[in-house]
C-alpha cells in the first residue's frame, strides 16, 4: 500500500497519525501541493478531486476521503481498535468524527482558504478555480471558535472527544486542534477540558506522525 | 427507537429510507421545523446542534449525524448490507458517502440557506444566528453542478454510485438530486447516466419514505 501524502497540509496527517497509532508503516509519496502537483495530468489521474491523501492499494485501487481509508485500514488491522467496540461506541465515534469535520475542519478550511494571500482564485479545493469571499473567512473563523466551545462541553464530561476511549475521534479533533493554532485561532479562554485532552493527545508519540 | 424526524427536511428522509430498506420500523416524533421547534429548550437537551434526524435508543442515549445513525442500525440490521460487503466495497462506500455529503449537500445547504427569504440570520443550521452571503449561495450552486457533472463519470462506469451494488451512498445522492431539483438545480443536459441512475433508485419503494 502507498499513500499519496502531504507533510504540511492536515488531511494526510490525520492518516498518518492514524497508521502510526496501528504501528502500520505506509510507502508515501509526496505530493507538492505548494507548487501544484496535485493539479497535474498524472495526479489528477489519481484522484480527480486534486487533494490528498490517496491510499493506493496493490492491486492499484485508489481510496480517497480520509474515513475511507481509516476504515479500511481498521478492517484490515483491528487492533488497537480506533472506531470504539462495540455499537454504542462505533456511533459515538462517527458521531463526532462528523461533527468535528463538518463543524471544525470545513469552516477551518473556509476560513483559511478565504483568506489566505496566496490561495487566491483557490478558495476550494478541486479543479475549480472561485474567487476568495472574505465574509466567509470571517464567518467561519466565529464558526470553528464556537465549534471549540462544543468540544468543550463535550469533553467536560468525557475523557476523550467520542466517550472513554481514545478514537479516531481524537485523531480528527487534534489536527483540527493544530490547524486552527497555526491560522491563529486558538482553544478559547477558560477551556480547561479542552486543554486537558489537547495535552494528552499532543503528547502521544503518534501526534509526531 | 424513537427517531425525531421532520418530514419536509432532506436529511432525516436519509434515514427513512435507509431504515426501510432494511424493514425496519421506527417511531417518529416530528420536529415542527420551519416554526422553530428546534430551538426550543426541550430539543436542545436531546440534541444542542438544532437539528434532526436524532436516534434515540431504549436507555435514552442520543445518536446524532446520519452516518453514524445508519451505521448503527446496520449493526443491528446486517440485512440487506447497504454499506457493502467487503472492506474494498465499504471502502467505496464511506469514501462516496463523504463526498455527496461534502461536495453535494453541503453546498446545496449553502445554496438554500444563504438565499431563501424565510431564512435570514438563520444562514447555518444550529443556535448561532448568521446572515446570509449572497455570493456564497451562488457559488455553492455552480458547486452542485459541478459535483453532479462528477457523479455522471462515476456512474457512467458503475451502475450504482459505489459500485455494483446499492448503498448508503445512492441513499444519501437521491436526496442531494431531489432536493436540488426542489431549488431548481437540476442535474446537468446529457447526463444520461445519473438521469439512467436516479430513475432506478427513485423508483424502489423506499424512496417513498
Amino acid at each position: 500500500m502507498k499513500l499519496y501524502d502531504c507533510t504540511t497540509a492536515p488531511s494526510p496527517r490525520r492518516v498518518r497519525i492514524f497508521a502510526a497509532e496501528k504501528g502500520i508503516e505506509l510507502d508515501k509519496v509526496q505530493i507538492d501541493l505548494a507548487n501544484g502537483a496535485q493539479f497535474s495530468d498524472d495526479f489528477r489521474a489519481i484522484n480527480p478531486d486534486c487533494v490528498v491523501p490517496v491510499l493506493e492499494l496493490d492491486d492499484g485501487t485508489h481510496i480517497t476521503e480520509v474515513l475511507a481509508i481509516c476504515q479500511y485500514l481498521e478492517e484490515l488491522y483491528p487492533e488497537p481498535s480506533l472506531f470504539g467496540r462495540t455499537p454504542a461506541e462505533r456511533a459515538s465515534t462517527i458521531e463526532w468524527h462528523t461533527k468535528i469535520e463538518q463543524q471544525g475542519l470545513m469552516p477551518m478550511r473556509d476560513a483559511f482558504r478565504n483568506s489566505a494571500k496566496g490561495l487566491k482564485g483557490h478558495a476550494l479545493t478541486g479543479p475549480v478555480q472561485y474567487e476568495q469571499i472574505p465574509e466567509l473567512a470571517e464567518r467561519s473563523r466565529h464558526c470553528v471558535t464556537t465549534f471549540f466551545e462544543r468540544l468543550e462541553r463535550q469533553l467536560a464530561g468525557n475523557e476523550y472527544v467520542a466517550g472513554a476511549f481514545y478514537s479516531i475521534a481524537d485523531i480528527t479533533a487534534l489536527v483540527l486542534a493544530d490547524f486552527a493554532a497555526w491560522i491563529k485561532i486558538g482553544l478559547p479562554d477558560g477551556a480547561v477540558n479542552l486543554l486537558r485532552w489537547h495535552q494528552k493527545a499532543a503528547s502521544r508519540p503518534s501526534a509526531k506522525a
